[in-house]
């Protein structure tokens, strides 16, 4: 599907500072960037760069004079996603798994799973499959935790969430990843843009490895999953954060926005169907 | 510099399951592994495999069948390192950073840098080197962490260690990663078989990015910084754990060992000395 | 009833220090003492004080000399309970409630209350009653949390146990407080003397106040409620140390009994049972 | 010294709700209240209650309808304080502690004594008297902690600030009460009235236990120790807070006032100073 991106940030600069972004669509064999430019004003030449451990798309801004910039990032990407009966999948055992997920069994810094290893067993332990736990693990924070602007802040953990049952989008995909790596599922945090959330913002969502394949879930149920177009996938929001600022950067305004180019009516998708139980981009 | 290293680890493994084991002597072109072997009793196949985002090499061992299972893993290593004076390199701001060495900016699981950042600013701000802060940080977390075994549990992060001031080698790479990541610091752990370390063990500590060069850091003082065969880096030991264990398995037994196998003297070296200030294995 | 009920303390003691000792039985209406003594060997005058708060009563032993310091406590004592059926008390609301009790709503070191309201309004919210609320509460941490030695120590309080599920009485007994509190039920936390406790050791449990009574539940459901001999009720472990030390002093040994004088069989009381619906001391 | 001081509490009630304020000032043999009046509008009976532990003094306004409800306290209260030089008092062993102050040694909510023990003792152990190791710690919070609104909240203790060194008046008293705590010296919270501090509000700051004597500490120095007028004291915040609701009510304003009475000169008094080194109120 072709989906019209963009992302406006507004920084108010008070000395020679750098910025890293991370809110370039990423390029890969399901998801193909049509056209894309970023805009800095006033002009400063920005370095990409992909992260070694997967295909992110980083750039690097060397804003050299205090004052206002703009950024403003604009992508037409054409993406695909398989709707599949992931529940039917064989099973995979830890030895079954690609050697390269492993490391999204590990607790990271707001995925908590060692500490969380306990309450998962007991709360999903008895059920029988792992897309099936994934599913209970996603209706569980989506019925336990509130979504509430301002009540966590970016030291917030799953740790923190799933007792004080507050927070958005970014600790709702935390608390999912943690709970899936409690039960030896890899699970890893998803940032993308996406389509019918309101109001527009970038959205977290989390993928879990099912049947050998990463599965998409979304335990806010904001946004359809068939509308959504890829930043990043990462431990968690440490690796994928949309602007790491490094000086003395005040950020102004965010704009973010979703269109679908494609003409064909788009039927949103929320699990679970009859038809198939999940949804997966790469 | 040549090292017999070996580590013998026994396990009571009460039904099938998977280890992944991370004891194998790092090959790159500093670290040479000259021979090695892995024994399994009873004989199991064992995989090798490589980390996607480093050169860590693992060994993922199915046992299939309940009762004691003895691994032993005897490798001998000759390696080298650099002894320079990294005080007086020039000092790199980060957009001169190697890229990939931004994710060792980022907190992690055991290393909440984001929660320690004006402690690190009202300890260490006033330093005006990064080589200088790392050598604060390191004399500090010494000096006021206590070496002490059973206080700590693999839960235990640098934001306990901070306050509660004592723990074990894990501990202390752990703090000085976190205070250097709070300064900007790119910082990761490091895990080795550790010459002169008594009792012998698993050892780890840390290295800094300085000068664009890692340069080792070792908040213990328990071993010389010159007699180290290096098993892996990593964010934190989440990534780099000895053994992950998959199953119903308990350890019965870890015996490790590093012998200088070269003929010339060791002069063992620890920071800070006049003629140089710091060791680097890539 | 009648019970006979001991404590031995042995301590290791390096130099002049004091112990302030928590182990006497409760004097109140509803238990008296028919006698009791204190031997401490070598021979120290203890000083007995009560707390400004409450009727617990503590015990001061200035050690003045180093040496092994051996103390036993011995004790008769007569007690009664009330068993009633506390579910058809008339429901009190906040401004019907005995202004002393109210700080026990407040979180306290081992009970944060304040971070477990939404958990509690989540899971327990919907029932009715607060006698109903507690009962729920017991049963939810007697299934949720695994009995284990060693797993917890002296800084675990309920936000951890609320996670991380296993710990002992004293744990269990922080974890059901909190979560009363955090409902607005007042609840204390009770240790004592326990019949048929396996091994026998102190125990604790807690107090909910109910119907304007304070009522007993223990969540670790492994004494019978009505084989007990009260030493102390208080905000929490904190207030209720059966030892604190000030000075180089290290526990060698802890020996505790409770036996039942009465000559009537014993019938062993656990909730709920449908005759009544609780028990209550004081 | 004679101050008239007010506070001003706008309430948004929603449904019938009860709150219990601590706003009123003490009464006890230092501190006189000359007139006073509480002032609810619209009219509600508020029933006045004194904490058993302690001389604090609560009231309970039950109220009935939705709808604002606007709560005006004044006082004029004349009080005094001694000078002394607490530096030269008889330093006290713990067994010669009034046994009634040993309760403020324990952990509480948001003083967490038990886990800065060994920061306390790497910082502040080597200082010889207890009075010096308090005037220490309230510079060291004073030095490293931040003032800094809106950083912390109503969760946020002792464990917390030690190392993220920001917060307001109640964050600094808390890690004041705790460190003391961690070295054996009884400390408390101290909320009250405060001359000169700008802006006006409640003040939060804490006593020590010092030779006998509850001396008073603020490691805010924003308001002269010789201009406060005593609300409470308590183990902590959690004990004194300004209002508990129980109901669904929010705080629409608070306007709080301190002015000095007396036609004599203030001299504000801040430590410290060579002609003495304390000032306590009872």
């Amino acid at each position: 599907m072709k989906f019209k991106v963009s992302a406006e940030l507004g920084y108010d600069v008070k000395s020679a500072s750098t910025l890293i972004l991370n809110i370039h669509a990423l390029k890969n064999g399901h998801q193909t960037i049509l056209d894309e430019k970023l805009i800095i004003d006033p002009y400063i030449q920005a370095e990409e760069f992909v992260a070694l451990n997967g295909d992110n798309r980083f750039v690097r801004v060397d804003i050299p004079n205090p004052g206002p910039v703009n950024i403003k990032y604009e992508a037409t990407v054409d993406n695909c996603y398989q709707l599949r009966n992931f529940k039917k999948y064989d099973e995979l055992a830890v030895n079954q798994f690609d050697p390269q997920v492993l490391t999204y069994l590990n607790p990271s810094r707001y995925c908590q799973s060692d500490k969380l290893y306990r309450l998962a067993k007991n709360t999903f332990g008895y059920i029988e499959s792992n897309y099936d736990k994934v599913v209970a693990i996603t209706n569980w924070v989506h019925t336990n935790v509130e979504y509430l602007g301002g009540f966590t802040n970016s030291e917030t953990s799953a740790y923190d969430t799933v007792t004080q049952q507050a927070g958005v989008c970014r600790d709702f995909a935390h608390l999912g990843i943690a709970l899936c790596r409690a039960l030896t599922i890899p699970a890893r945090y998803f940032t993308g843009y996406a389509y019918k959330l309101v109001p527009q913002d970038f959205h977290a969502c989390f993928e879990a490895y099912v049947g050998g394949q990463w599965v998409l879930f979304d335990a806010t149920k904001l946004a359809p999953l068939n509308g959504l177009v890829k930043i990043a996938s990462a431990r968690d929001a440490a690796d994928a954060a949309i602007a790491s600022i490094f000086g003395d950067v005040f950020c102004s305004y965010i704009k973010v926005n979703c269109e679908l180019l494609d003409q064909e009516p788009f039927t949103p998708i929320y699990y679970p169907k009859s038809v198939y139980d999940g949804i997966s981009y790469l």
